[in-house]
């Protein structure tokens, strides 16, 4: 499990920095972002916050643009960014920006020629979250979250893993993947037509079914111009709503998709989180 | 003086907004992004940190990567960043990084074949607040702030026209372009070989000769590759030693010459701004 470093630099006492690794279960070459709060320069292990981005993004567009550093080197939170899907010449893509590489939907691929790289379920589950307790100074208090894409897959993964995280939360996330255009499109390719095996990565259905709840906090802008047709927190609230599920959901007037509205409320995700380790 | 508004993003409870205009001063359609706090909504008229960024920027790279956004909100600053040049296929451009579209340096160019666009200097002391101030909640009080050619622009700027601003600031500024590579070919290209001409664009030499300081503040990291060659803020702290000049100069150990520093200190910036306004 050898990391290379790629990039480094100083932000709020911190660092942030970028690495490439082989990932086995992908068969092909990732880079990550970690951001390490002060805290974990000076011999402490600190929790870590994953997080997922959306259609198009690389590990950059949360680091860059998000301003989570300030709140995490506060709080003595790490913060780790994947990719988000496989990457590379020998990996299959699409033209389109909704399917193929920057599109892979967190899920595991079983249909061609997707399922050779397409393994992002179990990347971000167990070959990620390993690498980077091996390599950096974090404890096993982890957290996940993300945005759109990303938030679907964060909920998704926190729906079905509820003893490796201590909290979820999401922006604007595609909440009910089984019923819009994107989930659909995205589905059909990476995991074919049978809908049943569609069940495992819908947070509405999951949140419906969970046995053992992880907290969760949605925050969702209502000028998004993907709420309607994409993104319907509706149906993750009615889920929640129907099982008793720990869901914070709150409706922001005003706000829209973009890393505008994330920054605006990233502090209280980080504080969120923060809330629920250690318990 | 019409504006042609391109995107806003709400932000912070207030408004991040792009907009096109034709500029007279540059003779080209320039785009600027404006960021309105909340207390510019409730009819209150907020005072104008202008931001000049640095080589290959737009107005997009401060907005979208400095995490200004939430500090201002707080206190109630709008922040306007211009292009850092003027733009499109009729003005003349280079193919290096460093001269060119993307590259004004600040300066009003007298040789050709710059001087019919290059103008910049003029159109951010005069026509851009004209324009600001005739289109948006603003009042007359004005703050400067840029980073490394922007730090130059936002210092030169300060310096030369000490009853437009109450107070300016940097990161990483280019603190003396008539010693430096940068500043030199720049100079060249747009003042030609006469050096009597650069004295006006010297931050270094005009703090030495200012006989009315504007308050300044410049953050410059330790590990900025570029600090040695290009940036030299040892000139810039003599001449103000030498002349008196209240110059807080800071040097930050580990910090490079990217956004992470900025992000990391923005929010003091903003405060030293928000302390002038009003005096």
């Amino acid at each position: 499990m050898s990391i290379e470093n790629l990039s480094s630099n100083k932000s709020f006492a911190g660092w942030h920095k970028q690495y490439n690794h082989y990932a086995e279960t992908l068969s092909c070459t990732m880079r990550f972002a970690i951001y390490l709060p002060p805290q974990a320069a000076n011999g402490q292990k600190v929790p870590v916050l994953y997080w997922l981005s959306g259609l198009t993004c690389t590990d950059e567009n949360f680091m860059q643009k998000a301003g989570a550093h300030r709140a995490a080197a506060e709080l003595g939170v790490a913060i780790v960014a994947p990719d988000t899907s496989p990457r590379g010449e020998d990996v299959a893509d699409d033209e389109s920006y909704d399917l193929g590489q920057g599109a892979g939907f967190f899920v595991n691929a079983t249909e061609a020629p997707w399922s050779s790289h397409y393994q992002m379920y179990n990347y971000v589950v167990n070959e990620l979250p390993a690498l980077i307790e091996a390599n950096f100074p974090v404890n096993d208090q982890r957290a996940i979250a993300g945005h759109s894409m990303g938030g679907h897959g964060a909920l998704v993964i926190a729906l079905r893993n509820p003893q490796r995280y201590c909290s979820v939360s999401a922006f604007s996330p595609i909440s009910n993947p089984m019923n819009c255009p994107w989930g659909k499109k995205a589905f059909t390719a990476y995991l074919g037509e049978d809908t049943h095996s569609w069940r495992d990565y819908d947070a509405s259905l999951l949140m419906r079914e969970a046995t053992q709840p992880v907290p969760a906090l949605v925050d969702q802008g209502e000028a998004d111009r993907f709420l309607t047709e994409q993104l319907q927190p509706e149906r993750l609230e009615a889920a929640a709503t129907d099982s008793g599920y720990p869901l914070q959901l709150r409706r922001h007037e005003g706000y829209d998709h973009s890393y505008y509205f994330i920054s605006s409320f990233i502090d209280e995700h980080l504080r969120f989180h923060a809330n629920h380790f250690n318990k």
